[in-house]
């Protein structure tokens, strides 16, 4: 279904030049007509939606003032781009959002040539940019704009100091905007957060410099060059005075602001007059995330992505969850609190994600025993590889894509000292909407190769209570369970926690025939699978759950081998490098050789659209597993010729 | 050969408890021997020398007011931690450090508990320093002190930043040390220098106030309890007049300095000042690298890794390379300026490492498209994406295991957009001295699972050269070229550029018995090792060098699948997910199955010592390889009775 937006002045612009055309003054109808088409198509379509409110007047402003797609603008995290979106090309298009075959969930230049640059994990806009500048400078293109919008969130990432550290010196001339909301997902916390509010509170001198020289302007005592040059002036003598520089002049970037980001013709004109200015800039602006639609205003982490809501009270459908499985995030949060009750050395470790990874639970149980440590995976790993060397059992809980960023951490910090750091991989496997930036299919590719880890994927919520407990257990070393986004497959998940024996798997099936081996929640689609296939041909197929990437279960595999010739591997990460190779490995260096099928996601990158859809696009849900299965009983089983329905 | 130190106060020093013996006017006498004992020792044992020179005092120091090993040292990069060695028990191995079963290059929990963490990369000491500091406050351990040592080097990296970020927010007693001598291994660079140098120019109060309540001490005005609570009010005096606040005082976390860091009896009263003091605080040292050897002092670059040198004269043992074959990194430097000059797009980009890269060469020649980011490979490569993006062709060249600190960033800013960047890996396989930590052997295994990425591994100079013409080409995307630390084996490397097919190995040596594919260098020691074998069992070994981790040369593999019965993979990466298990892939992909006996870094950490001696450890000398080829020959045809010797 196909909403249309009704909005008069809005329905006009299909692209940022039509914006421009407009008179200054309508700029703030138009801002109110995004916000509310915004508000409406989210209503609707469900996706990211405070951020967005919050960047409608910067949106604006900036394409009304740069010569976009030319000049470029970064964005940090896409989650701010949807006003963005509508403004370049794809107002039409917006109800598509998130859906499969439809406009991806961040700016994508695959998509658009206003979208500069991947925006899906926090902090990497000045970088990005600040290439983007150095590029233009040096190809001669003088007249290029070249503008970072990061959250204040996404400032706690040390990427993003670097880039800062970076730019201050490589000649460029980027606009950094810090859009300060105080929000990540959650709340902002770390010194940066503080230092910016002191900021706030303290330069008051920037807003009186700039109105002073926009009243000498409009009395007609300065002409624009001269208001300019006053405020570059301005500029260079805070510079001068040591003392009363903040850290960003400190590092030789214009800083100016703070501005209230939701004034657009103010914004227009601050924009305006410092977009020529030579050398990088920052502007901070103040802005509310989920401006204008007052229970996001109230509640912006819960509104940060509400799904469906009524666009007139606010009223947020929920679907009644009575009866079904619990989602693994918050089995995983429970969990955490029932063993931290146990253990006293057990603290909780998350980069910016309490709610995102239930460890808000703790949080709220326990406060002094779990630490939000700000959009920061690196340091989320160090930091609990320097607690778990003096005797902490930290579980650090990161997103498994987001894990990637901390992956020398995990080697150098964590590994090489055998230290007892337990991580939590949330949102494994195909995430769905957020797409390609954020299937966290590469952990097990990436981890097994790292000496000293064990690394673990259950199949259900008892698994994962299973393994959290025995990897609490004394002398575990680093330990890394890694489990899906969204909900198990048991309503009754509470079981009693009980040790697994580390690198051992099970046995879910016997069979005769030949051998699956699975390893993780894509174990249940097989499962499926396996009984339509064994009743579609008449064979016998035996279902192994190898639980263990690291170490492999020896002892299961040696079985396997030598009771079958033919098995097939199932797994939910990236094929090259997954547990099938691992168990490649294993048969060539037992000197064995059964033939072996390897399923898992083929080497390219997945788009977005609901995780079953995505699935099926793999051929990995049970439609998918059962027809490769069909597929390998005609080939392990040539005389078979009860196979009626191969092609199904 | 074993050096006794002479000097007759430090022989007295096994352990710090020893220092701490002595009456604090004895202490520039340690520093003076200590010192001496330094320069005599790496003069004739080499290793990394200015760093530890200039942090002599603050060792001294540091284990003089804290009661170490209660008390937590983390040292930054353990350059600088010579000093620390000798005083913590290490004083008569110290002849030993580096080499094979010797002490390690840096400092190792797994040798001393005087070590704390860790610490080969640089940026980590903050992060593991605060989890320390918070696992002493929750064991209730209220007397223990934590103490990070972090050059300004490292200061940009945004892992340090992180860490900073939430020490100032998090509750803890951590004292940060930022030993500022204006260098990394080249001199420093960034925002964050500058940034540090004007808090030289401007914070003289602080040293007014140290000094004031010093001499109201002294003339008995001021109890010790109330010099530190002055000392303590003055800080909070100034935090709240807001302008005044430098970045540090701005995120809550006490500023002290810039002092002299080699005034080791002030260092001592100062660190005994600030030792007690609640809450996290950063003292700002100023130091010369180098100091105390001048000629050190004055090519800081230049002797931080001097080699052996004459002690006396200064005069640099620099070994006559007439004849032999370039060092790798020197064909990756020329060859690049040759390239730069005949493509305008090409940039290079290194994070910190200009000389130990030779990508100084570039700088030299021409500086405006060389691009030294500071210690910070994230930002090295999504700043390369960026200008990539916008048309430019950057080579990026990052030492393999620091590439491990970019690993997202190549994932999420370069590959999903395939994005025309050029990662030249330097110091790929084992490296040797500098240990576990820096070993490139990680790199095959986890970005052989990551789409669009081509990694090749050239064998020689000539492939070196070639590869990086090819990957210049226009839209190859990206591209990696990992090569190894040292010398290569062509004295005449010069060759002319041209185009390498992508994804094409090439067959070394005809064969009929059974076949080796090999990647990379290690393909030499292959071919010696092959010819052996074949003299001493008159078999017929094929030899392929597969050049291309990804994309498969599968033409290449298609030939040897259909040949040979048997084949033998070697690399020099660790041997999970490698280029065997690549191999293995495809044979069971397209229903070969070949017995495949992979030769690789086993998984486990390797240890330090030198290139040669740490191959033969691993079997991966020739003689090594040779013992395998000859006992696979055994296997492989078990009537061959010619033979001989088969245990070599």
């Amino acid at each position: 279904m196909k909403n249309e937006p009704t909005y008069n002045l809005l329905k006009t612009i299909d692209y940022p030049e039509d914006l421009r055309r407009l008179d200054a003054e309508r700029l703030p109808d138009i801002c109110d007509e995004l916000r509310q088409d915004i508000i409406k198509e989210l209503s609707c379509n469900p996706g990211h939606f405070a951020a967005s409110l919050g960047t409608v007047e910067l949106t604006v402003a900036l394409h009304y003032v740069y010569n976009t797609p030319y000049d470029r603008i970064v964005w940090d995290v896409g989650h701010q781009a949807y006003g963005h979106k509508i403004l370049t090309g794809r107002r039409e298009a917006f109800f598509t959002n998130r859906k499969l075959g439809g406009i991806r969930p961040f700016p994508s230049p695959e998509e658009s040539e206003y979208d500069t640059f991947t925006c899906g994990h926090a902090s990497n806009s000045i970088s990005a940019a600040l290439g983007m500048s150095v590029a233009a400078s040096q190809k001669g293109e003088k007249d290029r704009h070249v503008v970072a919008v990061i959250g204040d969130g996404s400032m706690s990432g040390g990427l993003a100091f670097e880039g800062l550290n970076n730019a201050s010196t490589t000649p460029n001339n980027l606009l950094i905007i810090l859009n300060d909301n105080e929000m990540a997902i959650d709340r902002s916390v770390g010194g940066m957060k503080q230092y910016l509010f002191n900021l706030t509170t303290s330069n008051r001198y920037n807003q009186l410099r700039f109105r002073a020289s926009r009243i000498l302007f409009k009395l007609g005592i300065l002409n624009e060059e001269r208001r300019k040059a006053l405020i570059r002036f301005g500029n260079s003598l805070k510079s001068m005075a040591a003392q009363q520089q903040n850290i960003f002049e400190g590092m030789n970037i214009r800083y100016f602001g703070p501005i209230d980001g939701h004034d657009v013709k103010n914004l227009t004109r601050v924009l305006h007059d410092i977009k020529d200015m030579k050398g990088p800039k920052i502007l901070h602006l103040h802005t509310t995330k989920g401006k204008g639609f007052a229970p996001a205003e109230k509640h912006a982490t819960e509104w940060h992505a509400p799904g469906k809501f009524d666009p007139v009270t606010g009223k947020r459908f929920v679907t009644n969850t009575d009866g079904m499985p619990p989602l693994y995030q918050d089995v995983f949060g429970n969990t955490l609190v029932e063993l931290a009750k146990a253990n006293s050395k057990i603290v909780g470790v998350t980069p910016a994600m309490p709610s995102g990874c239930s460890m808000n639970i703790l949080m709220s149980k326990m406060p002094k025993r779990a630490f939000d440590v700000g959009i920061a995976e690196g340091h989320a790993v160090t930091f609990s590889g320097g607690m778990a060397k003096d005797g902490l059992l930290p579980f650090c809980n990161i997103y498994s894509s987001f894990m990637q960023r901390a992956y020398d951490n995990i080697i150098h910090d964590v590994a090489i000292q055998k230290l007892n750091v337990v991580f939590c991989l949330d949102r494994a496997g195909l995430v769905g909407e957020d797409g390609p930036t954020h299937h966290g299919v590469f952990d097990m590719a990436c981890l097994r190769p790292v000496p000293n880890l064990t690394i673990a994927s259950p199949m259900d919520e008892h698994e994962l209570r299973r393994l959290m407990y025995t990897a609490q257990l004394p002398d575990k070393g680093p330990f890394v369970i890694r489990y899906p986004r969204g909900r198990g497959v048991l309503v009754d998940w509470q079981c009693s926690l009980e040790e697994v024996s580390v690198g051992k798997g099970r046995k879910l099936r016997d069979g005769k025939d030949f051998a699956v081996i699975s390893i993780g929640p894509i174990g249940n689609t097989a499962a499926r699978a396996i009984e339509q296939a064994e009743i579609k041909t008449g064979l016998s197929i035996a279902h192994y759950d190898l639980r263990f990437l690291k170490p492999l279960d020896e002892e299961l595999l040696h079985e396997v081998a030598r009771k079958f010739r033919h098995i097939i591997t199932i797994e939910d990460g990236i094929i090259k490098g997954g547990m099938g190779g691992a168990i490649l490995e294993f048969m060539a260096d037992n000197g064995y050789n059964p033939t072996v099928k390897r399923i898992g996601i083929l080497d390219q990158f997945v788009e977005h659209g609901c995780v079953n859809q995505l699935y099926h696009l793999c051929s990995m849900d049970e439609e998918g597993l059962l027809k490769t299965l069909l597929k390998q009983c005609h080939i392990f089983a040539p005389c078979l010729t009860e196979i009626k329905e191969l092609n199904i």
